[in-house]
């Protein structure tokens, strides 16, 4: 690297420290800011005008500090400009958020598609549909798109959506279905960095999305853990029998074939619901057709948006648009109602997320455990028999065994925490940002 | 945080970006230095003045870069006078090594000892003196031990050793017993360390070690994850089969009960050990007697020290002080031979291995996979059944399973991975190590 690249990798990095210090303690005068960073008072000043023209800090008249001297204004984070996309695709239906450079959540909007019976192609183009109509409500409040990130369900390695079973969707190269640039990411991944900025999530935690398929988001110190290749968190192939029923992965006696939404619903005798191929969603097939967000699908403090944006009323909730009859809100109901098929199926299904959970912890070491997707409306009845499981086998070696708790954002999580991801990166390195503010980086 | 307060950690900060890019870019100007941190050239000459003082860094009399004006003279990280000490204790020996500031090796040595009948009083009373040589060793060449790491086999939480069943040790306060500061982590963490800074380790790998406990340390992108009270990575209790044989966590069917080392030879007919304390070495209680380091206690290249400093030829070998009747060496031997028993046990301990890694690769989806300690000298007959169970079970899902390798530093990397630690902590964090200058940090 020659020192002038290395030049100005510092100056962007300096650029981070003072949106940094600005982000911690403003408002805040320049001066506060040089004497903190230990920059001089002209870098600072560079800086600060260079946010300021951006649109990122805004400058107050009000004085601040007790200090001796010229009064200086105060510097503060702007909601008014900077705004991030967040996208997420489930089984039935899409959501988009915006979230500006404060982090306050500016628009919910939803749509019910059905995406199981659906190509790439067709769900990507409602997508692409919903997300422009997001970003023109956004202008309209006068926010600029920075940037935007989709949750989807499925493992994510280098934009390539591997698989997603409940879509049916195989090696998917999703930003080259849309007309904007998308950072593509795990929907597990990003509900627990939506659980961490907008939830209940404290700094330590593994966040479980219970779906058809079984995902986990570890958040360690404030910070999402994504292993070597962004592929971490597959807790439904965590193998809890060596020689239980196979699995669609190849493998056999997954946490997935035990307490996946599917496995649960046909232990507890509420059908075998038909794959997206027509093939019936025995052990092994990419079966779908599940109730999606059965905490409630962008429940709580939706505000719809005008001008055609979906409100979040129109998304299924729990009793929503099931593809099977009945699905997780019938199971409810039969737990409710003490149905001795529905108590046992529950029970398996606890335990079994019990033993991975065991094997996740000696490997992981998480803080707390949140519990999300069908595992919230289930949590009354799945926490007992997962709890007693992880006690009995973790107590002898670890003097304190995660606490289990439910998650509050239910189908939210994943699209706030996709555009909150974006938000933290400019805020990171608004350098980036700054040399990006001319190129396209949002649906136009 | 008050503004002075904050204002010293800046401070502290910049110290680490001078002394970071000394390591990088060195030997280098104060001029160049100023230029690429973008502080100021009185700050650099003030950072620099305070890093020769403390002898982390030393000017040589070369000129360099083309610049204009008075030519600066060169600055360096030196490894003339601070190091660090590296510990580790094992079943059957003990061993120090210490590593100046630019990593390179200046003492290693090493005692066998009987650890596994000894109290933690005995052991450390032991280690304290072979502490003691190496210091003086190392103070005889110019070094002064800015600080001290100790690897113990087993879980360490706040400097607490919940348990070392190798050792028979329960709860015990390491430092408390020592009459330095220390700092103690446990072995497969500094192992997987070692194997970064030290051996063939790459940026992002999985380094399990197996003993008579299994440990895995994971390095992602350089750096070790630590889960949220450094208790991650203990491998040898993935639950392989959840009603397996009873295991001394409370469990059932953990991975050390098919191959951990005493499981292994048990199923090799090679003998049940006693425990520590007498008892038969069955599952459930945490037998002792295995061979030390069987890859080669400190192997390769270590120098042995003068004056009373036992030079690792002291040390227990692959063909060494073994606890128990011929241990792995016969195990070796016996596997060398073609006998039926022995390859049964090791193709039943790599199967099992290969089930636990690959619920270990969907959770934390590691680089390549390091096989070190006894799984070293047995990785020719462990390494087939654990690859072939893995990609049966990972190749549908994952387009690339990862990689078994052997490692090559064998017992010497925790001794190798302590000593690092430190050095990386003081050059991260020099500020840290300037303030504690003056109060002791190493055995007297």
């Amino acid at each position: 690297m020659t020192q002038a690249v290395r030049h100005d990798s510092m100056r962007a990095r300096n650029l981070g420290v003072v949106l940094g210090e600005v982000r911690r303690s403003g408002p805040i005068t320049r001066a506060a800011l040089a004497e903190i960073t230990g920059l001089t008072k002209t870098t600072v000043s560079k800086m600060v005008g260079d946010l300021l023209d951006a649109g990122m800090v805004t400058e107050s008249g009000a004085l601040r500090d007790g200090e001796r001297g010229r009064p200086g204004t105060a510097i503060d984070l702007s909601g008014e400009r900077v705004a991030a996309l967040g996208l997420e695709i489930n089984v039935d239906y899409l959501s988009a958020c915006v979230v500006d450079l404060t982090l306050s959540v500016r628009l919910r909007c939803a749509q019910a598609v059905d995406n199981h019976t659906a190509t790439p192609v067709e769900t990507l183009s409602h997508l692409q549909k919903l997300a422009h109509k997001a970003v023109d409500e956004a202008r309209s409040q006068g926010l600029t798109i920075a940037g935007s990130a989709l949750a989807v369900p499925g493992p994510v390695d280098g934009g390539l959506l591997h698989s997603a079973p409940n879509l049916g969707w195989h090696d998917v190269r999703v930003s080259d279905l849309l007309d904007f640039p998308v950072e593509v990411e795990n929907e597990a991944n990003l509900a627990a960095l939506g659980e961490l900025w907008f939830g209940s999530g404290a700094g330590d935690f593994l966040h479980v999305s219970g779906e058809i398929g079984i995902g986990a988001g570890l958040v360690v110190g404030g910070a999402l853990f994504r292993g070597a290749r962004g592929l971490a968190g597959e807790l439904g192939h965590v193998v809890v029998s060596p020689d239980g029923p196979a699995c669609r992965c190849g493998g056999r006696g997954c946490l997935e074939q035990y307490a996946g939404q599917e496995a649960l619903l046909r232990a507890a005798g509420l059908g075998e619901p038909p794959g997206p191929d027509g093939q019936a969603g025995a052990a092994g097939t990419a079966g779908s057709g599940g109730v999606a967000g059965a905490a409630g699908a962008l429940g709580p403090g939706g505000t719809a948006g005008p001008d055609g944006v979906a409100g979040p009323g129109g998304v299924a909730g729990p009793g929503g648009t099931a593809g099977v009859a009945g699905g997780i809100p019938e199971l409810v109901e039969r737990l409710r109602a003490g149905e001795a098929g529905a108590l046992r199926a529950c029970d398996r299904a606890g335990r079994a997320l019990g033993v991975a959970l065991t094997s996740t912890v000696h490997l992981m070491d998480p803080g707390t455990i949140v519990l999300g997707g069908i595992f919230a409306p289930l949590f009354p009845w799945i926490h007992g028999p997962a709890h007693d499981t992880m006690t009995a086998r973790l107590a002898t070696m670890r003097h304190a065994v995660p606490e289990l708790t439910v998650s509050r954002l239910g189908g939210d999580a994943a699209t706030l925490g996709a555009a909150g991801q974006v938000i933290h990166r400019i805020i990171a390195d608004p350098g980036a940002h700054l040399a990006a503010a001319r190129t396209p980086t949002a649906p136009r």
